[in-house]
């Protein structure tokens, strides 16, 4: 998986975790809202400040942002007998 | 600590650990050496699409890069008896 992506997939899940809209996470973080929504869908390449920015406002670690994300576990649904 | 020192602290540590100088690391990861040198000086905010770069070439997570330094232990220099 592309950097970006790692860093957008972390962007949504920590975002989430911390219960921020992104327009509220934008605002807080003084980031532009285009510019964090294109973050999100993984099409640009990030830079350090908009990092720690980021990992400020979420009180999560810089290289949070950048740890491989956990496979999903796709469990099958099992059919009810 | 600056995010960016955070950063050139650790570029320098993983640098030195793989047996790269920075020249040799500036032309594996096709990037400028005065931008790498800046970068060991942490007088630059890198980008992901650098931090991915580098990270391919000496064998380590982006995340490492980000990863607050150990304290270096200041042992005090015991007087011989």
């Amino acid at each position: 998986m592309d950097i970006r992506h790692v860093f957008a997939a972390n962007l949504r899940r920590l975002r989430h975790e911390k219960g921020y809209s992104q327009e509220d996470l934008a605002y807080e973080a003084d980031i532009n809202r285009t510019y964090m929504s294109a973050l999100e869908k993984g099409s640009h390449y990030v830079g350090l400040e908009i990092i720690e920015k980021l990992s400020k406002v979420l009180a999560v670690e810089p290289a949070d942002f950048l740890k491989p994300a956990p496979k999903p576990s796709r469990r099958r649904k099992v059919a009810s007998a």
